[in-house]
């Protein structure tokens, strides 16, 4: 039974078997009632959230909070790589437009292409609604650049504005490193999108 | 529920707010099934294990397969921290004594005195059983030598032989991390405990 919960906690990226065994010998120590509430959180997270059909953020219905928020400003849309990236930019309260979560970045090296992606549902969203803006905020990296570019060019024929956020955030960081300040600056003084930085 | 999640993870050992956040984002990609797997595997460990109340191993049982296994030689008692040193002992394949698992080891920096391990119950299993031998097979640190004076002076009275494992194992370094070779060895060259080593 300890080999079961090794087992499965040094699936877990970043935890070898070592350390699930420190884990689960430190579960063994809890009390029974927190070690189900931790399970129970686990097993319940997964069944009960979705992925919001409109922007692909987690949710915990069909449509997520912020795509269904009135409030909000519904013409400009903040392209983002992961989730996190929504809760760091959300955090700096500095942003009121809408996201597209594309669930990862173009990454040959790592067999990612733009299939595995939202893309094409980005596309999709932008002939559907009124939409003036896009917003880039990807990684300042090669990878970020690259996605960035492929999808400058399918939005080219749509009439609107591609900015991307300022590069406050040092290049070569990932976004969720960045403190609430910079990233909340770099989100206010966002610029024309120019696809010379990549050539 | 996502908090909630990162919240319970975020109170594992070594496990901060980004890595819980990191692997409840995983855990999102995975199939349900398998979230349930390592959910309730967890949970199942902690319902199910308990400690022999022999030795203080964890067991399936009141009593552990180890004591309760009378092939095995019934008169030495090896004394350890924790189960995952009996793991490491168990896997030399030299050792086929008994163990007596204190739970910890004493050490005033982290409030850990004599009463909180299982020295007094190992004082009384000395009285009940026909024991010649007890090895001390803790780490060899301040922490370890203290403890092994502390259960030393506690035996004095009894009519057996006080052994340590040879100190094959590095000076400073933690049981569990020692090679099978080096810790089987040291196990088999144990040496009578002379108090003089922590003078």
């Amino acid at each position: 039974m300890l080999e079961q919960a090794v087992d499965e906690l040094s699936r877990l990226p970043g935890i070898g078997r070592r350390t699930a065994l420190r884990l689960s010998l430190h579960l063994l120590r809890e009390e029974k009632g927190s070690v189900e509430v931790l399970g129970n959180a686990l097993i319940k997270m997964r069944n009960e959230i979705t992925y919001c059909r409109v922007c692909y953020n987690i949710s915990d219905h069909e449509v997520c909070s912020i795509c269904s928020d009135y409030k909000r400003d519904r013409s400009i849309i903040c392209v983002v790589e992961d989730i996190r990236d929504v809760m760091a930019i959300e955090k700096t309260t500095q942003y009121r437009g809408l996201y597209h979560v594309l669930g990862g970045i173009i990454s040959p090296m790592d067999g990612v292409g733009p299939k595995d992606l939202t893309i094409e549902k980005l596309v999709e969203r932008l002939k559907g609604e009124e939409i003036r803006e896009v917003v880039f905020a990807l990684a300042a990296t090669i990878e970020g650049d690259t996605t960035n570019y492929y999808i400058f060019k399918q939005l080219q024929n749509f009439d609107l504005t591609i900015t991307t956020i300022a590069r406050g955030v040092s290049v070569g960081d990932e976004l969720e490193y960045a403190d609430e300040i910079t990233l909340g600056r770099s989100i206010m003084t966002r610029v024309p999108y120019q696809n010379a930085v990549i050539k």
